[in-house]
């Protein structure tokens, strides 16, 4: 058990005060956290194994700033443990493009996972946890142990009283995932003021009813060697994950300690002054480490960080020479490739074979794909036999105590959990090793998770979420499940792939491009009902997001539609060739892929000269980017058969070719401009 | 204590097979948790304090069905209780246009709230019971009881594992809502299979660790008696919420009892038929009720219940004589009127009157109205001092054991629970007495609780959510603060207004509007930053949704924006004319307002014959509905000063102005036709 010393007190003042210099100097910023876990901070990181020079290193422990508002701790940890942050970042704390955002953000070195809506950090340490506990189980060999590192929290009363913690530290405990270790800053205050207002149950209790560990720290504040205590004790407890319960004082030293002023304002200039002549540091600077404390890191935690990488290289390299095809597995997904041709194993349709929903199409993706990615971790917020997420010969990922799987198992069994699956999903990704998530539930369901949706593309986290029962088409579970804003949104958030594809060939083409991609997520929106073979699609040319089905000469009208709607245009089109009109078919399963396509193959699938009319039924509001016309839904669904609400609403051959031929008056005689031309 | 006999078995069986029934005809729906629950529903029906002929009596009990699959359950109880539901109209579940939809649905006589959605239910019934605490306070006098009514439940494990039951349980157990009793049908079967495959939680002692009275029926199937002595013990707990954990078989009855297959799908015909025969019934017959059950719920629910609804008339018409001031405010809230007079206290602005943050603008409304509604109940999710939701004076709504306010208060501490706020404030809504739930957080959280906000929309709840921090205008927050998509999303949900201001007197009208409508939600985006007031807005005008701010004579571009960028249109305008450049001024601040005004009006705020160009920083995909160009951000935003940011996206005078000029000239010798025509 290590012992402290005046060396550790220096440290812990140096992280308070870097903490609130950075505050004071943006002017904006959470002053009150930091200075009540530093000690804890202190305690963890001198213990942690990192390595700076190679952040990305398999083997190093995870630290999440859950709460991450008290971001200016975690970028004084970063500076004091070597990793590319110098005191100009400190100091350019909330500043535009500063290495030091107002939130941890994954992009930057060091920061694990981008935090600061509450609940998420947790959540996401979680699906870390699960990632290191599958990883560990899958490679570590005897004699070669690849894996066995901690994931760290440190978390606040908001993250706790957020639904999302909840549904994953739930989760947490049923999986019995002792490699997480949980920091619990009670420190009794929120933004509107005491706990007491909103937040009296008994967390510990509720903790221990999860199936964790729960230890207590009652002097969080100055208490090292009960912090230590309870960190060895975390450490030993194998078969639970640990929660902390640490009591300290938000702002602890300044004039407003154990307030919510202390929060999220800066402390006024004379609290800071007292603040640093308090803690034995000359009141007049800023931005002060003394050189023992630098030195004391780099003892402590740096060199020590470096050998032990060192060291995990030397066991790789035997391992690689014991077990080569594990070995090369892992140096194929260590530097984030794709398996070898696997491209060749995705299922190719003709219009000869069946109708099939896209989810099932999906599902024999998964069963031809499943054996060459070792990395897919798949699961279903408790909607297995409905998402078709899991492969036959699938092992759940389960403790290996329940005898219902074990830590090899890449079948999550989520729960009724979408948000906590997405956060994990998020954790999982950010683990490293090319980790690729894939989690089930309905589109509409998709929704519930929108906190941690957004997150995934904000920090590039290439999660696949399988969406089914994708329109009203699942009929008579009726407008509480049949989601009709949901595509409008995932469209509207940048870097989000949100594919619907209309066959088998799409459904291949957006596995395609999804797991391709590496800082992307997808969102891979599928049916319950048969969808037919469509003449004309293929992998490649669903794979450019949108291409030309079925081209038209001298066209009156482009039709253009996703997954279901596309062989409902497919008909109404013989509909109106009947009739002598003439319409191109447009399939566009995925936006965000379409437009990184050049502007002249977009031009050759929207020309000028023709108007163009969207049918999705689904809002119209996000289609005016591409057509002229958009035929969808401006309200809710119903509850019925499939065929029925789509006949009530229109959404058959005659719907459609009446608003095609509505649109072609509409714009005859008028010049009609492709919506791909923009002035600016 | 009643006293259970054969009729009571027998209205259970009946219950049961009108369940099965109804799930037979449509060949689709739930049938397992209905047969599981069967004897809980009678138990507790038997005694429910309601009136069929008076759906919205306010001293009815209230029932939530949580687990809404199991409506068949619902369904068959609202027919034996004399609830407007034919046996002909069972015979029709799940078919389009009938009243037994796939979910129980808000608008059916004797639903309560909307279900399906799982944890959503349970949430509900948290705002109803607090909605109920807060009228028996308010009203309740010596000798005139007006509300004494009791929040019931039905739950099963799917809305235990969401997160947004956890929110809202924990505040329950907080609040000390007496008045709750919640059934969880412990059947330990999910879709995915056993419980144990991810729910092995301590459920009872997380309850109980949330402040809950926590009571067992070991046999849920049969033990009447323990069903009903639970019950009691449940009501008599005056301060606790109350879980009874009842354990039943999913199924009961069925070949397949105790299996997820029994969940989802409707029963085999010879599986129905030896239920039928098991339970003593003609299995050769359907949607059987016998007379003597028809006669049991007669004398012993509807009877009781219109005789109880008489004596309450008696007793409010008491109440009015003695307390007339009271009475008359009542009998306009359950008129659902507004005050008399309430709009000439809606603060007016001029542009000499100094700039303001929409929010505070906000909350000067809120402190304006709130002594003339006292229908409305205010919150925030833990951002009180951000919101700025709270008036002055407020009390807050809490145990009076607390010391820190009562149930008289009407100001709810949230905590940090979006989603569980978003619920509750639909419950609130759905109690009656025309209760106005006010909710405030971040803009860019709204999105945690996107599946409480599009029940709302789709239920017609009135609420109004104050989402401030509403753009990049956050500033130093950055990206994980920064809603990008938000807007986007909620516009696209049907019957939703989205609220925009852009100064005082907009801020008025979201609120004249707002408060006006009985049927459709309102989130108002509400800026951090200050905003000037502007010359040319109106009350009046703004509560059309949209109206021309400046015009001008043979105009070259028609600018229209939303909020913050309305004054920076304004500015840009001006540089523009220093050109010889043209702009009219358009302020959008609703859209779904503006889309209920005639297309005259329509027309002349976008006519034809000038380019639109709309400007918003946030994601510009649902624009392209009024204008022909949209200046938006397609990225996320950033951390730094609101202003460093606004300049580095371009967001300037200048910046709008290039822009303008590039649309002028795009559009500069092509027909212009305003977007607002439409083919169909």
């Amino acid at each position: 058990m290590a012992s402290f010393s005046d060396i550790d007190k220096l440290a812990i003042s140096t992280i308070r005060l870097l903490a609130v210099d950075q505050v004071a100097a943006a002017n904006s910023g959470h002053p009150g956290a930091p200075l009540g876990l530093a000690p804890a901070a202190h305690v963890l990181w001198r213990q942690m194994r990192l390595n700076p020079e190679n952040p990305e290193w398999i083997g190093r422990d995870r630290f999440v700033l859950s709460n991450g508002h008290a971001c200016a701790l975690l970028y004084s940890l970063l500076h004091l443990t070597g990793y590319d942050f110098s005191i100009d970042d400190l100091k350019q704390f909330r500043q535009l493009h500063s290495k030091t955002p107002g939130h941890p953000e994954f992009f930057l070195p060091g920061v694990e996972v981008t935090t600061g809506p509450l609940g998420q950090g947790i959540s996401n340490a979680v699906g870390i946890a699960v990632a290191q506990a599958n990883f560990a189980a899958t490679y570590n060999k005897p004699g070669h142990t690849l894996s066995d590192s901690f994931t760290y929290v440190f978390l606040g009363d908001g993250c706790l009283q957020e639904g999302v913690s909840s549904e994953t530290s739930s989760l947490a405990g049923h999986l019995k995932l002792g490699n997480l270790i949980a920091f619990w800053d009670d420190n009794q205050i929120t933004i509107d003021g005491n706990t007491n207002v909103s937040f009296t149950e008994d967390v510990a209790k509720r903790y221990e009813a999860y199936g964790w560990e729960v230890l207590y720290v009652e002097n969080g504040n100055e208490d090292l060697a009960g912090i230590q205590s309870a960190l060895e004790e975390a450490k030993k407890s194998k078969d639970k994950p640990t929660l902390i319960k640490m009591t300290t004082t938000i702002g602890f030293g300044s004039l407003q300690a154990g307030t919510h002023a202390v929060h999220g304002a800066a402390l006024k200039p004379d609290d800071v002054r007292q603040l640093k002549s308090k803690f034995g540091f000359d009141p007049a600077k800023s931005f002060v480490v003394p050189q023992e404390v630098y030195d004391f890191y780099n003892q402590h935690v740096i060199q020590p960080g470096a050998k032990a990488n060192k060291e995990w290289d030397q066991v790789f390299a035997s391992y690689k020479e014991k077990y080569p095809e594990l070995g090369k597995e892992l140096e194929r997904r260590f530097a984030n490739q794709l398996p070898e041709n696997w491209t060749e194993k995705l299922p190719v349709y003709s219009p000869k074979d069946s109708a099939v929903a896209t989810r099932k199409l999906s599902e024999i993706v998964l069963e031809s794909l499943h054996s060459s990615f070792p990395e897919i971790l798949a699961g279903s917020a408790d909607l297995t036999s409905s998402n078709l997420t899991r492969w036959k010969e699938a092992v759940d990922f389960q403790p290996p105590s329940s005898g219902l799987g074990d830590y090899t198992g890449r079948y999550i069994r989520y729960g009724v959990r979408e948000h906590g699956m997405g956060a994990m999903m998020n954790g999982i990704a950010a683990f490293g090793a090319h980790y690729k998530a894939v989690g089930g539930t309905f589109l509409n369901f998709v929704s519930y998770a929108s906190g941690a949706v957004r997150l995934a593309a904000l920090s590039g986290h290439p999660v696949i979420w399988i969406a089914t029962h994708d329109s009203i088409g699942l009929g008579e579970d009726g407008p509480t499940h049949q989601p009709i804003e949901t595509l409008a949104h995932l469209r509207a958030i940048p870097n989000m792939q949100v594919w619907r594809p209309a066959d088998g060939n799409e459904v291949s083409a957006a596995y395609h491009v999804a797991l391709n991609n590496k800082n992307t997520p997808a969102v891979l929106a599928l049916t319950r009902q048969n969808l037919p073979q469509l003449e004309g699609s293929s992998i490649e040319k669903a794979s450019k997001g949108g291409y030309v089905l079925q081209e038209a000469k001298d066209a009156n009208i482009t039709l253009v539609a996703t997954g279901s709607e596309v062989s409902l245009i497919v008909d109404a089109a013989k509909l109106l060739a009947s009739k002598g009109v003439k319409a191109r078919i447009v399939s566009l399963p995925d936006f965000h892929t379409f437009d990184l396509q050049s502007q002249d193959y977009q031009l050759s699938v929207f020309p000028d000269g023709v108007p163009i009319m969207s049918v999705e039924v689904l809002s119209p509001s996000c289609w005016a980017k591409y057509a002229h016309e958009s035929f969808g839904l401006d309200h809710f669904g119903a509850s019925g058969k499939a065929g029925d609400i789509f006949k009530a609403f229109q959404f058959t051959p005659e719907g459609v070719a009446t608003r095609a031929e509505k649109t072609i008056k509409f714009y005859d005689g008028k010049q009609v401009i492709s919506p791909l031309h923009k002035p600016f």
